[in-house]
């Protein structure tokens, strides 16, 4: 029963559900959306992720004879619902905006038509993985756009919060823009590039730091990074200089150096020049410790010599935002459109579409919200995924990763800016405004 | 290669690192140490927690022929470590402090003494594990000392950073003394107890939502808890009143209703009125949607008539401050102390100890940090906890509970404000700064 793949990483509530429509046989067709309700503070744009691992846990979603023993060892189950979950396989329709996508608050990332207690049943999950992964998507998004040209790599596994988090934040910066991950299983899992430099515990456990940078380049004579700040940066970079000829004698090519520690701009432009001097023109240098899309963006105006960062919990924590609000919300039961009303979290009813549209230099010009089956101008946003519970089709990841960096290219130019000071406009469509109404009305007649 | 159980949950540079030390045949006794560097802001205290999933962690670790032949496939690695890799296993020690302890920075929370090789390939998963546990139950805390006596719920799997910090999020609060979690893994695998009311799609499937009280309570006849606030929040708890006598007639007790929008202050006195008037004194008031510390300390000044509060994101983020500054680094090798000096990131070298007085009245008076050899007054605080890769006894996680519990109530008052505005003294012994110097001077002889 790990986390990950077990069923019963739900809510008791669910399962509460479920039992309470299985007793009355409440199963006709519901229709749930999760979409995002607001932005956080200075995030102009959200960057859609998640929907591949949302689809694999449809697919693959099984409770274990382990996990039935648990459940019904509670007490609190009847056998209708053991059994029902025995034989569960999710078998309804998904609907989505495809992963990479930029878009917004109340927009439908995901949309599940299936029998009540299934939508219900997957509803935790569903949450659990959109959220986070859009959360990483939309963050990773800001600080691409904040370091054109430049190599991100995501170091953020041992502050991620868990292990899932840290394997999610790698997918979701990927597919971003950034270059690769330090998490191994990153790699192993989604294919994504990994990458890794040394720790300061590699050079503290030699007698001299000369001979921990030769070590490791012989090691690992392919694309070599030396962690030059464990004692005195610019001492490590003239070491560096130094080891450089005899490895070269040798076929060994130092790819670079990693500042991770002191004023990065300043110590950069030292190391820069100590390389250069040294005729290392061709030695990278990387930096990591602290840094976020505002740091990222003051090395761009300050025009520091650095050609990469390591970006740690500043982007698997999402810091400044670590969670969106957000919501999987019933929109429709047998045929009939819902919507909540609780003071403050009305919700849009029905089963929607996005419509955008582009200005003539091709960039985002505004997007309509309405029902799927209004008339709206622009492109469709919201597509089919999985009919019956089966995938229509996969996408790899470098597709995602290609439509993210189409996406980011056609924003309005404020909205790359790390604050925005616009709101990109969505309109709600009057027929959407109508459904919304004839919900409240027949809410009115029943509640 | 799931994310809580793969070893390939790591970060490249560990195995890169174990190559080179494998290549050089460098597997002397190393000796590391996780601490938190400092509090985050309006933070008085931490409460250890993490270290029973570290230890499994420990104990469990083994690379599959899976991970082995992806390893391989890589390309960047010899098989000296593809070897190593395939017979791995843990055989050091483990000393720490005991989860459930309330500690502070620079205390060591967990000590590894093991062959380099090891103690560096496990180094990602140990951050990763204590840092969120430890962060969450700190967090948990604050608002376990907020709310005296009432009912505190972890309700946030859904925007937890994935499925493993929801777990751990549950487990973690529930050290620090939340009564229970929605998340149902949280019980399969840690006995916690689970609880859990119902949704708002829960009413609104339903053509009348007296009809969805009844129905509810009827499939769930123990502790039925109903969601009141889907339309109107007062008409809501009119109904629970005119339902319960007909439910009672049948042995069947409402135990509560929950109220999750709307000024909840406010609300709670109305709902309570209504209930009273009634003759539903015993039936409790739950709250949720937007609940911190602060919050939780806002109610009780106001004396709102609420019981019990399901926590979501504020929980399981730990929005006010999702991260913790902590590290896990190298303090000794082949019988040397070593520490890093990088700029402003200087450590404590050597295997640590922590002193704890107590006042008279049995509250935390102040701690001594030194090396373990030293000898000073009071409390030790670490304890060994494995010997050759075995755990040397289990605890139950009451029992880390209750230890949580006890060292809460031994906090000194201003720290068990929401604002402490003190620092709890923690003293470097003198004999730890004479090894500070005496590492610093070996480095200085050396690199």
């Amino acid at each position: 029963m790990t986390p990950s793949t077990s069923p019963l990483t739900t809510d008791l509530y669910e399962l509460n559900m479920v039992q309470a429509y299985l007793d009355r046989g409440e199963d006709k067709e519901a229709v749930f959306e999760f979409f995002v309700r607001k932005l956080p503070a200075r995030r102009g744009f959200l960057l859609a992720a998640g929907l591949a691992d949302v689809l694999d846990y449809l697919e693959t979603i099984r409770f274990s004879a382990e996990e039935l023993a648990w459940l019904k060892g509670t007490g609190r189950f009847r056998d209708n619902l053991l059994d029902y979950l025995a034989g569960f396989r999710f078998t309804g329709d998904v609907h989505a905006i495809p992963e990479g996508t930029v878009c917004f608050p109340n927009e439908p990332l995901i949309r599940i038509v299936a029998p009540l207690p299934q939508a219900q049943l997957i509803e935790t999950r569903i949450i659990n993985i959109m959220h986070f992964q859009t959360l990483i998507a939309s963050k990773a998004a800001r600080m691409v756009l904040a370091a054109p040209g430049k190599i991100l790599s995501d170091f953020g596994l041992r502050s991620a919060h868990g292990a899932e988090a840290g394997l999610f934040s790698a997918r979701a910066s990927y597919i971003a823009g950034f270059s690769s991950a330090a998490n191994v299983l990153a790699g192993a899992k989604y294919g994504i590039p990994v990458a890794g430099t040394m720790a300061h515990s590699y050079v503290q456990i030699h007698d001299n730091e000369a001979q921990a940078f030769e070590d490791f380049a012989r090691t690992r004579p392919e694309g070599v990074i030396l962690l030059i700040d464990t004692y005195d940066t610019e001492a490590g970079a003239r070491k560096v200089v130094a080891l450089a000829p005899r490895l070269k004698a040798d076929g060994i090519a130092i790819r670079g150096v990693r500042i991770d520690s002191g004023d990065l701009i300043a110590m950069s432009r030292k190391v820069r020049a100590i390389l250069d001097e040294g005729g290392l023109r061709e030695v990278i240098i990387l930096v990591s410790g602290g840094i976020n899309e505002d740091v990222l963006q003051t090395m761009k105006a300050e025009k520091a010599p650095i050609d990469g960062f390591g970006i740690g919990v500043n982007l698997d924590s999402s810091i400044d935002a670590p969670s969106l609000d957000c919501a999987y919300k019933l929109q429709e039961y047998a045929g009939v459109p819902r919507r909540k009303r609780s003071e403050g979290k009305a919700t849009w009813p029905g089963r929607k579409q996005v419509w955008r549209q582009y200005d003539t230099n091709g960039r985002m010009a505004g997007d309509v919200l309405s029902v799927e089956s209004d008339t709206q101008k622009g492109e469709t946003l919201v597509v089919p995924i999985m009919r019956g519970g089966k995938r229509l089709a996969a996408e790899s990841l470098d597709d995602i990763r290609a439509r993210a960096a189409r996406d980011l290219a056609r924003l309005p130019e404020p909205l790359r800016q790390l604050e925005q000071g616009v709101v990109y406009p969505v309109k709600v469509a009057d027929t959407l405004v109508a459904l919304a109404q004839e919900a409240d009305r027949f809410t009115a007649r029943h509640y």
